[in-house]
């Protein structure tokens, strides 16, 4: 049983950062950064715990959607072709950890060893990418990864598709999934090429109130006493932030984007001096993610407001003549272009 | 043989925490950092022989208890959900020792490469974790543990399960123990995340004063004459320490913690300003066993005190202002806001 | 379903750059540097589906050009040689990505294992030098590319040919591809060796114009919304782009060069002290290839300075008296030695 | 045919502490630091040819003693408890060389792969640690012996089991010995956990005065010319030497300390500020076999003042205050505190 | 087909070298310094071409000359003695290319694996030390090769045999080449060891006039265009080089060299100090060459001076207090001593 | 066919050196350091064609002696205590080239792949280590070997034999042999441990004067040109330093030593300050090695003098205050305390 995520003290900003990837998976991934013991890992595993199921094939390694197109696995796709049935269910929206001293093997999968030694077939274990499409994959210290698994993510999280060629093996699934990393910024540094693969970025801290560090304790206690009587007493906060979700995924499409919000956007990228275009590519993104989840049918400037410290504050480049930190200069630049 | 943990000279701090570790092993693990030859391992080794035998399933790899329930292994689990009677018995609780240059192998168990062979099969012989599980894992110099084990310890200790998938195994297993960690901080930092995950901390010194040294020659003397003799003349004071581990853990259940107690805790982590919230909570899991330990119904302002300094000294961030060290840091803010 | 290549705003060097090299494959790779974000992935899938089908040998590995000579596969030129006649297909033209973390094995082709277990034949397993063949490579973040691979790619970049022996295999066959590369210097930078085997370099930045970045997010919320529509309006500005590439690879063959511009072409490169004589022959080269797809039927000073940037500008020596970049640099003696 | 140990010249400490080490090996091992080509070596096989012979199990290969309880390895241990009479030989006691380049598998022991291959079964090749139990194990160039042997090594030394797990091997086995190692401290440190764990270090020098030199090289001289000559005429020394650890050995059990000594042993230690209590342990137990060599029935100040040196010069601290060397402060210690 | 070696513009000392190792091939290896795009891998596969064929048995993996005495593999030297006849052939001249990345398997040769499994033999696969046998070596960017690799040249350089021990293989065969290396000293120095290897060495720049780059330029077009013209025009010109080349092997045995020429060699090397007598035995070897090249019947002093700066360019210490580059030293030398 | 030892010009030292070892090769291995191309490896190869004969066990791959005692092979020694009569030949004395790329396999030989694979059986392969067994080890390069083959090479020269345990063989074989050892030390130094072990250093320098030079020049002339001729008219002075070789090893058993000698040598090793008794030991070894040599019955000073600077200069210890090299070191105390 896990701790529910409606009743996480505090820490709103990653909360509805995470809330942003469950309602527009295409958002590109969370970084979460900030002191140990604030909740990350809470907080995903809260996550898996609270989205709704989503329908998948059963006996599918990859859980592919029963009218999958594009992303389906190879198996799927031909048996939809072939317009046969398949057999669906419900199934929890994988969440899956990523551990630091992970094998290339285990996260790409590898040759079942066993069916080639006893029966002579190439057949392929697929690994934690397979268990994590469609859903969300977790990586706790992701600053701390070995380079050639960064380099493997960077790879798989820009193709959508896990390709393992070797020993023979050829394979190609479907691997997409929302990256949610965490980490401590003073204990390595993440590499700028996977700093940039995430969508949105949200720093955590202790909090600085007595009364919520108690409070913490106190729920934490509470759930740690009896467990079962806590999830109860949080069941409706948590049906509600469900609803949420659900009722977001079903409007984003219709939520629409003006020129002046466009135009707004850009002009806040060209001042902070982003590299490249993906700043307002996920600026408006999220925004409407954004829009969404709160019931609005257009994104407005206050949409932009409250995403932009996440969706731009890991794309500035250090100015060596502003020692200023990534949050308050984007914050400064949201406050001259759109207000307060 | 081995020495009775009773006879062990001065110490006090660490035969507290150890004795802390042992009434809930929740409270997350021991660190003993320290001078050589002050008695660490004689003291983990000791805790051994000290220990109320458990009782587990017979034949069980992972030692099970029969009634677990989430933390059994998937054999014990089928077999409890089938109702299946199983045979117990009373084992000794595991205090295993993890050598430095342990492989990899060794630790989390591999294929049983023999019967792999000549039947064919994929069976697992499992590690150390395995047979730690339930009891304590002992690391001597953990600050010199290659990396890769840390990331590993790192991921079980928080995980309480051993996964392993590779050469076509797949086998997932419980491993909860106590980590007991010793180590001399000039040869070697730990690296935080490790630092992080212990629960209590304590620090030895060789004993400046001439009767306790000469009390220590005397006893090891004793013992190594005559160990039978030795173990015979200590036995009382053995049983007395073990009742106390078994009432407390009786106990524990019990006791009570005010909000007054509960915010003394969080004023001092504020004051200290330790990272994220894992400080209080420790302290508040530590005090609640230090309470049960000596018979009393509610947590009070003096088991805050005794156990201070083990739940917090490591989570200080260096302060380049004040170089006094942890211990003083910790001495200092629990006089000021806890009296003394 | 890829953005269309025409559909991409501004960027004209890089543009033009890969259009001089689907003209004239010999001209020798497209190195892409600049920021992170402007479209260089887009612009190399783009060329994937702009480029006219070639017509190939069906089932030949290596697809070779059923007209090929000297390039043919062992298996192809043996049965031209006996006159057999092939069938063959008109195929897409490969573009080839070439992950970061990619094995060597991959790359270079490796022993079928399976097929040398259960059948006991040592039989080759093509890997992407074969695919790319006739064809694109394309390397994202090539200056991060390990040591060994860039050693093979020099090799295999300047035969033509993928010469693999080991584990008793002995394989041979053609790799002539377009390397197509691109990377952020201030990653790392690129080896010499590496550095010299691109024809052409080009240089892409962040749009500074509000105008250019609101239509950059237009056009991809339009692709992202319906790409089949957005495509629909696409299709003729493609249609023409393909067709003087069609044209352009037809009128080469007959583009001259005067003794004049021959004269120019050194003078501005001993003008800017290139090492080699590459600078010239690739400068000729590629204003050859721009004069064809201009539709003139003579190399011309204005075509000299179209391209002399892209194919001098990474052949500069770094000049510690002078810390001009090379873009300007180039500029500088093109302007005083070709006029404006 | 081996250098008689009593024709060795001069070198009066390093002989004592292997004679020491002799009558007690729970003594701990002993570290011979010093000039190249000063007999260390010599001495060491020369110990080799010294002790008088134990009583072992035929067949066994640990050479367990018949009487063995404890450190008896499994097979000998379950004949004993089977009551089973076992054949018995007197053996020399092993004298094992560890040489620097020497693999892991040598070392602990590995699976026999013939037997293995052969006839399908996992047979354990015991390796050094094995037959070096209840003897020496002699390593040259201590300070340069690979990490992983280092740490082997010292998990060895402290618990008298060679314990290995893998390739599917679980063996167990006693590994009890006397570690000698020699060295030169200008060519590398000793880790300090290593050196922690050697009881005794002396210190060896090339001798100074011409008569000892000259003396040298003609007992050497008269060695190399007719072994068998020079063996028969130091036989009668020999045969004096062997007796006195036979007798020290009988006698070492009766050997009584009296409090003043143990006061005197820790003053010393703490005067000396050594690292935990590992030296007065030492230094008591040394000074016990040193009384039994001399057939002492009670261990006298001068006994430890004698043994001192050896038992306490590695485990003083660097004081950057006071450059003065180990072994001169020891000394000055001793006289202050034992006298002169 | 490839670039004509008389047709290469310029580089006439780089020329000369080549065709000097190609009349003596004991002068001992080639080493070819200087810019990037400069030829030199042109002149080496153009050497390929213009060499006159060899007489070799059929069937040898090492071409053995059907003459062969000492040079014959075994199992040519086998059948000599007995005897028999052998067919033989005229071949070309083996330039093989070693490439930066090969493996030592490619280089020395390797168990033929699928032999070895299928039929039980164990055969040997010859690698490119058994091709370049009697002929060329060549290796690009030799200064970059691996050390382990650089080793093994020096082995075989030196021995004039591959000898390979391993896996149970014991294969010894000729392998006398000539090696030429190319490189960019600005890129990594050359070991010492290897650099000594070569008999010869020689440095190329890119040409500075106007004409002679316009003339590369045009001469490279005119082959590309239409390479069949352009060889035959220059058939005559490479017949002539090759017929100078074939006199040269005739006349060389015949060349006298005169006391005084060679104290001049000696002098001249004693003036520069160069390391050990390989700089006067190489500078006599090559006067000799190029004697015969020229057709002439005795080393004379202008003969020195013209191959002086290859031999000897290459073997002088640095001079701290002289700066001027080697060529310079060496011609300074030349012209006090040998006149201008 | 090599060129003769007595044809080398100058070198004096160097050739005594090895003459040394020739007559008594206990004297402990020879050490040349010094510039490149100046005969070293022409020396030893030299030394192979000029040694006499050695009578061995025909069919042993140790080519054990037939009166071989302890030194023996496991087989050879078996069969001589049964009293089987054995065929021996008169056999070359092995002088064994030790590549720098050698691996360890090939130094200590290996299993028998084959042999194990085809028939199961554990096969030794000896490797180069048995090949030197009773002659000469020569490594070029000697600085440069990877360190642990000097730890083997270390183990194996002090012990006398080659222990090889690992893949389940366990072999053991005689591997006494002379260490020739040969190097440049400017560019890498000698391990002190290594340089220990080499009996005797000389130092080479190339010849000075023009004389020599020209005359090395003109024999090696002489030899390539008509190599049978050369060997013939050195012959007579090969056949008068043979005899000089047996003749040394019949006399040098009875060549004695004086007091007053073996005080000279301990004196200069006294006033050299060498680390240490192996300096005396191996002066005195190698004068009367000399003695033998010239014929002389007794060890005089002159002897001694000779010797000394090869017996010692690589055992001094680095003197800051003192700059002067080794050599000159030695030759002043030779010079003070033997006279000139």
């Amino acid at each position: 049983m896990v701790f529910p995520f409606s009743a996480i003290v505090g820490q709103d900003e990653m909360k509805l950062a995470i809330l942003i990837a469950a309602v527009d998976p295409g958002v590109g991934g969370v970084l979460v950064f900030g002191d140990r013991g604030t909740g990350k890992s809470t907080a995903v595993r809260a996550l898996a715990a609270l989205l709704p199921k989503m329908r998948a094939v059963i006996g599918c390694a990859y859980h592919c959607a029963p009218d999958a197109s594009g992303a389906a696995c190879e198996h799927c796709a031909a048996q939809k072709q072939e317009g046969k049935a398949r057999r669906t269910a419900l199934v929890p929206v994988p969440v899956v950890d990523l551990p630091l001293g992970a094998t290339e093997d285990r996260v790409v999968g590898a040759l079942d060893l066993e069916r080639a030694l006893s029966q002579g077939v190439k057949a392929f274990e697929p690994g934690l990418l397979a268990r994590a499409n469609r859903g969300f994959l977790y990586i706790d210290e992701v600053n701390l990864l070995e380079d050639h698994l960064v380099d493997l993510l960077i790879d798989v999280a820009s193709s959508g598709e896990n390709v393992l060629e070797r020993e023979g093996l050829s394979v190609r699934h479907p691997a997409r999934f929302v990256l949610v990393g965490s980490g401590n910024p003073e204990e390595g540094e993440l590499r700028p090429q996977l700093l940039d693969r995430f969508g949105l970025s949200v720093e955590v801290t202790t909090p600085r109130e007595l009364a919520a560090r108690v409070e913490v304790i106190k729920r934490r206690d509470a759930f740690d006493h009896d467990p079962a009587a806590f999830l109860r007493k949080w069941a409706p906060e948590e049906a509600r932030v469900r609803r949420r979700i659900v009722d977001g995924r079903a409007r984003i499409g219709q939520v629409s984007v003006s020129d002046a919000v466009l135009e707004c956007a850009a002009r806040l990228c060209i001042s902070l001096g982003t590299d490249g275009l993906r700043g307002e590519l996920t600026l408006i993104r999220a925004a409407r993610a954004m829009a969404a989840l709160e019931g609005d049918e257009a994104v407005a400037i206050s949409h932009l407001r409250r995403v932009a410290p996440s969706a731009l504050r890991h794309r500035l480049r250090r100015n060596p003549l502003d020692e200023t930190g990534s949050t308050v200069r984007v914050g400064k630049a949201v406050e001259e272009l759109l207000g307060l």
